[in-house]
């Protein structure tokens, strides 16, 4: 690296090991509940999951902290969005003033919420939770340069780990612990930049993955696709080592707020910060952070089934674990990972609060049941 | 019918037709919020057909009220559950003092609940929120006998009414409006009388429909199949006419607690008091309250598809609707239902609080997009 460039050495730091003791017990404590094994699904699993990040036999997702990650890309000179690049601007404002869905949501789960703007053509000063920490007016188009330098990367990074960590501080002032992060994005093309980060990693062609993001017809998904392989061909000697390096990959395709989502992930691992995974986007992040250390995927919860077809091959790369909702949300803005609290809390209380079959004095059953349902 | 019978002749009262101007106008509005058409995927629907049923354009989840239906079944004698039969008492004594799961999940959601005995083989009296109405200590094994005498079914049919009406005036008594109906149900066995009843309403061979309930192996699932299989030919005669009178399964195949569930689904369409259809013998019983009138389906909402396998099919029934989760839940007890409530909040509030393109001054999208997802 270059002496200007912001370290992210810490990105090699190790990550948190999960409780085993605490999940053996969460475990445990499930199979004597009032219920046939297994029959609460993922919400078992779920309890088990935060049992062994929380380090307890009874987790909670009371305290939950949001943050959005905002930027622009020059990719989008290319016509790959239904939007005008404007609307980045447009709804940080939105998310200052509580109109958008993310706030809603936010509020419904009483979850704080801040925007980090790490680069918007229009700037946004002087707005409430909004934190404007601009790297550049909006990335490279990266159909030509790199979209990023090493030093905007690092940057990028770098406010995605001060945005977990000033989220974890702001809550222990409260004397409380932070139970859950959950990061969001908005950018407008972003689903471009993200299908080729994907495409490269995951070695899938454009076509195969391009979908309609905020609406495309076919045409546009096409159009999209093309565009994303073109691009490949032409970075195609700085990616060729993508599978060693997967920041390069960020660096040359992604975005401002994709590499902070990324630099988040890893933090929140490295923090023993259980971190629950919007859609599509976030999730592209979550693998760059899962292919530079892939114990983060032990911190990670995904919320949701995006509607983004490549969601689906994404989900490879994250073992047996399925996403707990999949209502066809594609909005992105973390809004599909604050819909999914109300359900994480419903799973902690029922694993807590229902009775054992010893308690209740209920006949548990007659045969040893499988338990297979539980295992993640 | 006979004299001594109790009349159910409400059951072919006119269905409340749903508010169309009200769907219209909540189509039309969700189109003005500052998201791409459609990315709320099936949160936009629920908010439209709930719109469509409480004739309203901001509707609303709040006052929700649960009503829990048990009561043991004569087809346990035949081995085909994992639980002993004196477990259906046991469950409705672990309701009333809070430890079931349903228990865990109405307090959550805020909602009041009463549990129903229509016939447990121990009684359970004295019980807090339990109202004993016991038919019978269970129904008649349906391998040699019909389940139920007319009367039975008619007094059975008529409590899932009372249930509704009851939950109503009690609200009202508040002086606010019961916004959503959740039935629940407890039975041991009773998945296996509910398959039944939807093997004759489907016309699906039992080994293709029977599931493992609690947790039964392959081999316990044969059994179950071959049981129901070998009671379709003892009931042959009297089924034949099953698909022009779908009560006669009910009275034949079915439960207590199922009919309780079928008049409950009849009593919310002709009311206009939407219904929140919990698992596998719910859908069962919403299936047989469709036969009986197709259009109960418009004030049906589906909470989860449940992991009994036969649920797929059921839903071929009940047309393009899909399930709000899918979390593989599989207990019962409205629990599911239950769990879907924080959603249907949630997707109340982004209906209401969301700003519009306008509001925000966010750009609308440069083209036409399909909003073919909101629609039903």
């Amino acid at each position: 690296m270059k002496s200007d460039t912001p370290s992210v050495a810490w990105l090699r730091c190790a990550i948190k090991p999960l409780d085993s003791m605490a999940m053996l017990a969460a475990e445990d404590h499930q199979k004597q509940l009032t219920k046939p094994a297994g029959s609460l699904g993922k919400l078992e699993n779920i309890a088990v999951r935060l049992a062994a990040m929380q380090g307890v036999l009874f987790p909670t997702a009371a305290n939950v902290s949001i943050a959005i990650f905002a930027a622009d890309h020059g990719i989008a000179e290319e016509g790959v969005s239904m939007f005008p690049q404007s609307v980045t601007a447009e709804m940080v404002k939105n998310f200052s003033h509580g109109g958008a869905a993310i706030c809603v949501a936010a509020r419904f789960i009483n979850a704080p919420m801040t925007v980090y703007n790490l680069g918007t053509i229009s700037p946004t000063e002087g707005l409430a939770n909004v934190v404007n920490c601009v790297i550049a007016p909006q990335t490279a188009s990266f159909l030509h340069y790199p979209a990023m330098t090493e030093g905007q990367l690092a940057l990028a990074i770098n406010i995605g780990r001060k945005a977990v960590l000033t989220a974890s501080e702001k809550q222990l002032e409260q004397e409380e612990k932070l139970d859950l992060f959950i990061a969001g994005e908005m950018g407008i093309a972003n689903t471009t930049s993200a299908t080729a980060v994907a495409s490269v990693l995951l070695n899938i062609a454009p076509e195969k993955l391009a979908g309609p993001g905020t609406g495309l017809d076919a045409k546009g998904v096409s159009h999209k696709a093309a565009i994303i392989a073109q691009a490949l061909q032409v970075h195609e000697k700085s990616l060729a080592n993508s599978s060693t390096d997967p920041l390069m990959a960020l660096q040359i395709l992604g975005g401002f707020e994709i590499a902070a989502l990324t630099g988040a992930y890893l933090t929140c691992a490295q923090e023993g910060m259980p971190a629950l995974v919007d859609g599509f986007i976030c999730t592209v992040a979550a693998l760059v952070a899962c292919r530079i250390n892939p114990e983060v995927s032990d911190w990670l919860i995904l919320s949701h089934n995006s509607a983004e077809p490549a969601y689906a091959l994404l989900l490879e790369s994250f073992g047996a674990q399925l996403p707990l909702l999949n209502l066809e949300l594609r909005l992105g803005e973390g809004s599909g990972a604050a819909i999914a609290v109300p359900l994480i809390r419903l799973a902690c209380s029922l694993h807590h609060e229902m009775s054992t079959f010893e308690e209740a004095a209920v006949s548990s059953s007659t045969v040893t049941m499988p338990t297979s349902e539980v295992a993640q």
